[in-house]
């Protein structure tokens, strides 16, 4: 059994300026909004849905990126709108959003 | 197919002085030593093993933590002898060491 049905990692990597990195592109900014819709949502806690701030995920080029475990799904995503839409059909819907999947 | 056998996460979460967090037991340094380890062992790189820095992985009371996914493996750990033990005998042997597994 999973500890977390569904364990979303963003990466927040900040790299020194002129190099590419998801914090350039406003990723801790869009972490906290994961968090605080997943939590007034009521998806938190134990056996549900977790997400977490991560260092440099190493798909930099594709960024700003994501992965859910264990289904192993790898997303790119630039604004809010996206982050909902996920929250949507993958979080709550269990489907993947194939046009964010990378 | 995976993007990473092995993905792991280290919780390096430091909290406020008296509460209970990873960090307090020194997950950061351990983390460095298993990122070392990983590479001068041939064992980083794409498609292979990552380990990575992550937030707090809720699981404060067992810490320091860390997950392996998408095996969904999670250990604790208290010194470089049981991160070389989960090198040697998960990362590299694929087999689960269950004395330290929570």
């Amino acid at each position: 059994m999973s500890f977390f049905d569904k364990h979303v990692f963003i990466c927040c990597n900040q790299r020194a300026p002129g190099e590419a990195c998801c914090n350039n592109h406003g990723s801790s900014e869009l972490l906290g909004y994961m968090k605080d819709q997943i939590k007034a949502r009521g998806l938190a806690g134990d056996g549900k849905i977790r997400v977490n701030k991560a260092g440099c995920l190493g798909r930099c080029d594709d960024g700003p990126v994501m992965v859910v475990y264990p289904q192993e799904t790898w997303y790119t995503f630039i604004d809010k709108e996206d982050i909902d839409e996920i929250i949507e059909r993958h979080m709550v819907g269990g489907e993947v959003v194939e046009r964010l999947k990378i």
